[in-house]
């Protein structure tokens, strides 16, 4: 058991890590919802560092779970009870390699945290536009390993499309340099899309080379406030179309999550009219002046207001009010973990089909879960709706078997979705939660290429077991 | 040999050709250049005669060459010399199967033709973007297949960024249905994109759902004159800056390339001021009135225009002057064709690097081969360089061994690409063309990896074999 330890800590740049204190922070998520045991906790310094790793992991048969800024909302990143596997820690490859603003991209270690790379983006005036709630200590390797979305998804697209090329470690050590910033590249299977998103169970990405954009010459953002949902899906589409191409995020909320932030950080709290359901924030980013923008947003929104879909608008006129609309939508993971326990699910279907999911949803939960508070935080431009049924803690003390309950909840409301052309995920990822919904909602013929491909690539199972594919 | 084709005319839904004339035009891509043999020619009208069609020859073990509109250009869609293929043909599955303008999506049957997508988005006032010159016959199937790149890459992206979801038949005749139009889907392997640019080999797509985009209310396009390709590329990043996520075309010719076609096609000549060595089409599109756009960019020409760089401009004030000016791009393809036997190479290279390419590419060319003319067509946003080395066709009748000759001309020009970090192959893919670029060009993990995914989605080696993938 002790020899494979003996062997990483011989290893030049690798630092381990295997004291049940220095481990802990390691060892369970940071909502506290899944934990597991670990031998070790090592932490190579370079891309050498982390082959030699694998190789002898390998040569051990030892299992390896690829660890980030372990933000995953899925369980993804924490071990599992049986205590086999080493956490193989990015933190310490934390460098931004080299950034070439004429050629728009950035070359990073998988280690660096997201914020460091938009930071540097714009230090060059350009724009890394990648956005979510824990930007402060995601990684960039996590961001590919799990496809991120977040809120600039709209605009800009998922983390996939944002990765020019990929730099990993193979299971048996082998390192594949495909560090290439071309925008085309038709040569061959295109592997790096296979590593993106396939949650650390192929290899480790070490290394990325990103897209960047030039920063927008002017934003405009307001906070619409609506009756129904409806009305909100009525006037994102007259958005869509007023703006191609320069929505940057449509935010959307519902009146019980607004409550929520307003109860948990009540200096947070925006004023809403009254009769106000639904809120969202809308971001618009392009060429002109700020004026200009703000302008054609007043003016795209005079029809919506006129037929009373929209309430009540606040226009940002500065950054401080920028953010003060943004706050609330950024305040909600936090708000929500003081509020109770909230089961949040990451469903996606046609934008078309939002308000038929709500209207389902809400009927579904007011019959069989009369304890639960909807609650609903939307990507609305692209149909990403993490719809919440919130718990209190009374409630969740009482139940006889927490995961059992989860994963029921999950399946009802995941069979709307499913029934209306959806995804059951559509940006956290699968983790260990959703591997009952796997084996439930994808098509036998895909799953049996998943395991192919995954008995193919990693032939001894050691990368990161029992993530993402359900057992066979 | 003809059990197979017995077998094939019995199933319901699957015309079978195979008497030589029938299959003249099946057997020989459009620039003659690539020919081949096969038993038959088997056009399935539906999803299910295509799995029947694919289960037969799996039990049978006959390879299948899928077929679209047969425009490659690297003999990907010609059968070799065995004779030992069905080719498959998509012609018959033209179905758009359905269009959801509020979802901005459609979903087509394979063998639709490009032109025919667009059209359809039209009808519903949304654009499909994909463009490339041989749109009135290439098919959707094709363009996945080699995940097609256009004039219009640089602003909506390539093939793979335009896909939502795709229907495939694998080798077995097991059909897999993962046409959904989400934007988001982070549920296992992404094995759209391993399919995408596949050329065939892994199974064949028989369908698709595709993004389509509100129509821009406005175009401005412009043909610039320069001296050199310095002066262009300098132009192109002032306009890149003053027109983030609005432009839509940077396409740039070679003096070489504008004679060539005003030598074939003398009435689709345009006038050039005297020391033009690169023109540029610039295309713009956004919000706003054309009026607005025109000005806009007129104002971003201003500076490039009194530093010199910019000989002059002409500025499409209608429909019929931005037709003249796109129609010399358009024709490249057909008037290199009357011109000579012009070796064209589908580089990529970090935007930054492209004058040092092309120096070094003209220099060798100069010193190598002094028998051929320099003509480049260049999406010049991407980095996407088609370097064409034009030859006499006296001089090509004199050559011992064309075949040769053109790989090594290949390997001249695309080493300087792999130099600066590029691509031998952007756009086009590799069919069988490219294969032995493959073999110098690509990383042996990579390799390794694309060999064993192959063996194991195809472990009878029966889907277009000989394309994409070196022989071990």
């Amino acid at each position: 058991m002790s020899e494979i330890i003996e062997t990483l800590r011989a290893l030049p740049g690798v630092s381990v890590t295997d004291t049940p204190e220095d481990m802990a922070g390691n060892l369970i998520d940071w909502r506290r919802r899944f934990s597991g045991k670990a031998r070790a906790v090592v932490a190579p310094d370079s891309t050498e560092a982390v082959s030699a790793v694998m190789r002898a992991c390998w040569d051990a048969g030892v299992p390896v779970l690829p660890q980030g800024g372990n933000t995953s909302m899925c369980g993804g990143s924490v071990p599992d009870d049986s205590g086999t596997a080493i956490i193989l820690s990015l933190s310490r490859m934390n460098r931004i390699r080299s950034i070439d603003p004429e050629d728009d991209s950035v070359t990073v270690d998988a280690g660096c945290v997201l914020q460091v790379v938009q930071e540097a983006a714009l230090d060059h005036d350009r724009l890394f536009p990648m956005s979510l709630g824990a930007e402060g200590s995601c990684q960039i390797g996590g961001n590919i390993a799990t496809n991120a979305g977040g809120t600039a998804a709209l605009r800009y697209g998922n983390m996939r499309d944002l990765v020019l090329g990929i730099e990993a470690v193979l299971p048996d050590g082998t390192i594949w340099n495909g560090l290439r910033t071309l925008r085309k590249n038709n040569s061959g299977y295109d592997l790096k899309h296979l590593f993106i998103g396939s949650e650390g169970t192929l290899g480790i990405v070490t290394g990325a080379a990103l897209r960047l954009f030039p920063r927008p010459a002017a934003e405009a953002t307001t906070l619409l406030f609506f009756a129904t949902a409806d009305a909100a899906l009525k006037t994102a589409a007259t958005l869509r179309a007023a703006f191609p191409g320069e929505l940057s995020a449509l935010e959307l909320l519902s009146r019980s999550e607004q409550d929520i932030v307003a109860r948990h950080f009540p200096d947070r709290a925006l004023a809403m009219p009254e009769g106000t359901g639904w809120t969202l924030l809308v971001e618009v980013a392009g060429a002109g002046t700020e004026a200009d923008l703000q302008d054609k947003l007043m003016a795209a929104l005079e029809a919506p207001m006129e037929a009373g879909d929209v309430l009540d608008a606040i226009l940002a006129s500065n950054e401080r009010q920028r953010e003060a609309i943004w706050l609330p939508r950024h305040s909600v993971t936090e708000a929500n973990m003081h509020e109770g326990m909230g089961l949040t699910h990451d469903i996606a279907i046609p934008i078309g089909k939002v308000p038929e999911f709500l209207t389902r949803a809400d009927a579904l939960l007011a019959e069989k879960l009369p304890d639960a508070t909807p609650v609903v935080v939307g990507h609305l431009g692209d149909g990403n709706m993490h719809y919440i049924a919130m718990f209190t803690r009374e409630f969740w003390a009482k139940l006889d078997d927490p995961k059992v309950f989860t994963k029921d909840v999950g399946h009802l409301l995941n069979d709307i979705a499913a029934d209306l052309g959806g995804t059951f995920s559509a940006e956290h990822g699968i983790g260990t939660m959703h591997l009952p919904d796997m084996a439930r909602y994808k098509a036998a013929p895909e799953l049996a290429m998943m395991h192919a491909i995954k008995a193919t690539l990693d032939p001894k199972g050691l990368m990161n077991p029992g993530r993402l594919l359900p057992a066979q």
